[in-house]
């Protein structure tokens, strides 16, 4: 009996080891190493300061390099500063810009609509149907769609577009929408895309809703302040918001999605076997 | 030349009849006839009265009928009535119940989960793709999904369901949360879903998040008070939300989603070609 204990406590580590149910969410996450994640680059990461905290939006110049650069151009410019959040629609979106639309814009008053790339850009395919699209999956920390040769961002919860009329080529940035509700994915290839939030979005998505038709904001409703929008490179290190994302090119990645697929927390009695594009995590931690 | 005018007009006539432009959702609606519509049944229409004002439920006893009628059990108890909102979590739900979990219950204990249902229902298909399950449509006004004989609700936004520890049988409606983010499908067939908020959601979907893990408030938050809750049949008449839902049985309600999966409007120079379950639009109106 005695010799074989060590064959015995080496089976029992080798099961400590290898569970046989796969990982949670969590425990993914608890696993992953230093270099699955990633830190937004500050030149691309847009703070909108709100009196009830700081919203922080990471831009996508990979996706729409006009239409981004242009933001950028507006935050330096100060145009930003001082607008409202004129429209909450409740399952829909909340838009920010000039109520009046009197405030004097730098810069172009056209912009070439940005709702496709054709760049050869990274790709991690989502296995599974998508109502929408043929292949779906994420690039670069946002989730996208893909035909031929053509990628573009869609409208998952928490993405940033650009607000415009029904000429495609009026949106320049200064109007500026995020989506707060089921994705409406009917808006992929007709909006220009910028970037996704990653942290704050409670200071928008809890503002009470607009009044009006398309739930804009009626006259006399007391408007949400965006009291300055600034780049994190221009904001001192110590004042910035130091977030890392999970990237989606890793191993982590694709074993979280799964995880998500198939929920092995004791609370699910039916894992799904499935998961939708936009209920897809994109995981944002504090620096650790 | 005078001779080919009636003919002219004529050809004129006919394409004003029949305009090539196939309509848009506004066109469907405003073409509906009564019939088109329905009212919803009193008994099992639920008000949630908070300061702000009323959010109206529609329940739903052919999906869910042990959990329908102990809710409705519990409101005429007056069971709900004072109760808060305990959870507010961004882009998932709002939950509302006893937060100290100390207020008597009348009632069962346990409740048997109704995940699925297996009674003949009526169905109306839903063409296209659907991420977590091979048929999707709508019955009795609700989106579900179906399986062989199983047929079972949905988690679209605005569907309300019972909350429930891990043993499925803990949930008999005292704790009760609706979907307020991106549909959270990989819950579907894991909780008892009873109905969805036909009118006044953002009394509860504008409430601050709240700082805890998963949305629920933290200690000294204010919690928003549910002051009462009402069967509509229990409501003097005058009292009551005069609201009419539109049929998911009708040529209305196919041209209606036909038109959201391809949008006509103006604003869209790209339709989708497709729409998701959780976007087909289920209209709600004040009774004409």
């Amino acid at each position: 009996v005695r010799a074989a204990l060590p064959a015995l406590l080496s089976l029992l580590a080798a099961c400590a080891a290898a569970p046989t149910r796969a990982p949670t969410q969590a425990e993914v996450l608890a696993a992953s190493s230093a270099s699955d994640w990633r830190r937004p680059d500050p030149q691309s990461t847009l703070y909108l300061e709100l009196s009830s905290g700081r919203v922080v939006i990471e831009l996508a110049p990979d996706f729409a390099p006009l239409a981004v650069a242009n933001i950028l151009s507006l935050a330096r410019a100060h145009y930003y500063d001082g607008l409202k959040v004129v429209r909450v629609q409740d399952n829909y979106v909340v838009q920010w810009g000039d109520p009046d639309g009197k405030r004097p814009v730098p810069g172009p008053e056209r912009l070439v609509p940005e709702f496709t790339r054709t760049a050869k850009l990274p790709f991690t395919r989502l296995a599974g149907r998508d109502a929408y699209a043929d292949v779906v999956g994420h690039s670069e920390g946002f989730p996208v769609a893909r035909a031929g040769d053509a990628t573009w961002l869609v409208h998952c919860y928490g993405m940033v577009g650009i607000g415009r009329d029904n000429d495609p080529a009026t949106g320049t940035g200064t109007e500026l929408y995020a989506v707060m509700g089921h994705a409406p994915r009917h808006l992929d290839r007709n909006m220009t895309l910028v970037g996704r939030v990653l942290q704050g979005f409670e200071h928008l998505t809890a503002l009470p809703r607009g009044a009006g038709a398309m739930g804009f904001y009626t006259e006399g409703a007391e408007l949400a302040t965006i009291e300055r929008v600034r780049i994190a490179a221009d904001v001192p290190v110590e004042e910035r918001s130091a977030l890392e994302v999970l990237r989606t090119d890793t191993a982590t990645f694709g074993a979280l999605t799964e995880a998500r697929r198939n929920r092995r927390e004791p609370f699910f009695l039916r894992p799904a076997g499935a998961v939708d594009l936009c209920n897809v995590p994109l995981p944002v931690r504090p620096v650790p």
